[in-house]
């Protein structure tokens, strides 16, 4: 069992907020299983500081840096795997996001020193879905979800991964 | 029936993968209905041009700005059905971020001229979920949808709406 | 003479530093003449609203998004003068920026209405000098300037502006 | 002599233009000096990645981010120098720019290892003058300098630097 998260100054935030996991609105749908696992084992791991101008006048990380550090991280995960998505990118090939989600569980403070752990979830054809937290020590502070998909850059069209790729993302571990 | 998305080139883009409506994963399930509905029609319109620095190297804007949009969009909302979210500041709340989603549809080019609608969907006790749309002429670029949480500034616990401002949020027109 | 400027809540903020007009170091000389004139009569205004994304926790903008600010507003100078800067970089040009330089006089908050004054300092060979201005009502928040050059896409190399362009970016008033 | 900067490609890009060194306009004044020196032995070296985000259309990194690359470098010069930003703050200090500037030189890509290195110019009762260079390997990407205030920030005016948080700052080499 996860213990409550809480913020520097001792006080639980959003924690409690966070336990509806599963939400249902006439408009937009959107459900989240509350058996949620964490990172696993093989988790890429970013650490980062907090820059000022991420934070706002809230005297919090601004909640859209997240998806900044999500894809910085992302660009770790590939760089530890051996995927040179500048050279992809050289090569024609895009990967724009179609769907990003995150869950803001405690904030995050100017200075503060996180970690951003990131996991590929699934690849099937041309869609990589991708999985991510982010810790101060022992607090995590958000969890984030990415959908992704392969275009080729002339047509604009999904396309599938080339295997060489796809094997890349999919490797367990990372190689020594 | 909604017809098909076009970037201005005339390419479909990421339509295609975005009827993938419900989707599970082992670690996080997110699933999105597939009847989706569009904004109401008593939701708030707030026009904004493409920034250059809002792009990024894929030659699009970069995804993490929809939510500064929505955000922007949000304030919009505000104004129009008279909640003044500085003041609310100054008495001591704050509306921090407890999820985001946002699905991109079609990207969204420098310069475009872009629609935000934004509506409530629901607010209970301390909880507000709004729904957003980006819109190019026809071409619907995205659609959103946060939760946020009513936070008293000091003790940062989560605190009821005051029933006048929640009142402000739930009107479904805004006053003349 | 023009008067102190002012925060909203009263307080000069800023302005007693920027009487230092002529600074010299050792190592970055930067010199601002004392007689800086304001904007000219035919600079195009742009109008924004802060965004609160746009804040830090000083409470107030952070300083880049300034850069931002103006550079949309440069945008903007272009369609008033119809410049299609779009179109130019489809044309092989480019206009990265080798240089800017703001001074912040007054900060500004959130939702504040903004105008951004635009117009051209000088425009030789291959080199475009704009300057700006932020005002919110009569409180002058930042003044800007800008260096920009013209540089060919695929060699990356400095290239003269064509007389077309040259002549819709000097001409003194945007065409009716 | 310096040699000439070369992007990755190896295309000279900003490199010529950015020997015209003094500049004046009947607007906005900014005088460089040309003798400009390198940066100090004792500076503090802060490395970053390049992230996605920052790169704009033009496929190179947005100007604007280098002031957020400066203030973040600034930070690291005070955390490696003892100085505590985040308790200034919370003392009732704060240090708004009061002008910052920057030459690009040479453009920074997606991926890219940078070394931000950042230097005291001068510090005079209430005003902190601070020069930066952004590296690439040997390539100089640009220089900066900004000028801040230290605030009350409750009076929101401008006060002398407490003589220990001075000391600080004036110390030649980061203590040990």
């Amino acid at each position: 069992m996860r213990a409550p998260f809480h913020e520097p100054g001792g006080n639980a935030f959003l924690g409690s907020v966070n336990q509806h996991r599963t939400v249902s609105t006439g408009v937009n749908k959107i459900r989240i299983t509350g058996n949620r696992e964490s990172a696993p084992d093989n988790a890429v791991e970013m650490p980062l500081r907090v820059r000022y101008a991420e934070t706002d006048q809230m005297g919090i990380v601004h909640h859209a840096n997240y998806l900044v550090w999500f894809e910085a991280s992302r660009s770790e995960y590939c760089r530890v795997h051996g995927i040179n998505y500048r050279q992809m990118e050289k090569d024609g090939m895009m990967l724009p996001l179609a769907e990003a989600h995150c869950q803001y569980v405690s904030p995050a403070f100017y200075e503060d020193e996180v970690i951003i752990k990131t996991w590929v979830i699934s690849l099937k054809r041309s869609i990589l879905r991708i999985g991510y937290e982010a810790w101060r020590g022992t607090d995590l502070l958000a969890r984030g979800e990415t959908v992704q998909v392969l275009v080729n850059t002339v047509t604009r069209r999904p396309m599938r991964f080339p295997a060489e790729i796809e094997e890349k993302f999919m490797r367990m571990q990372a190689p020594e």
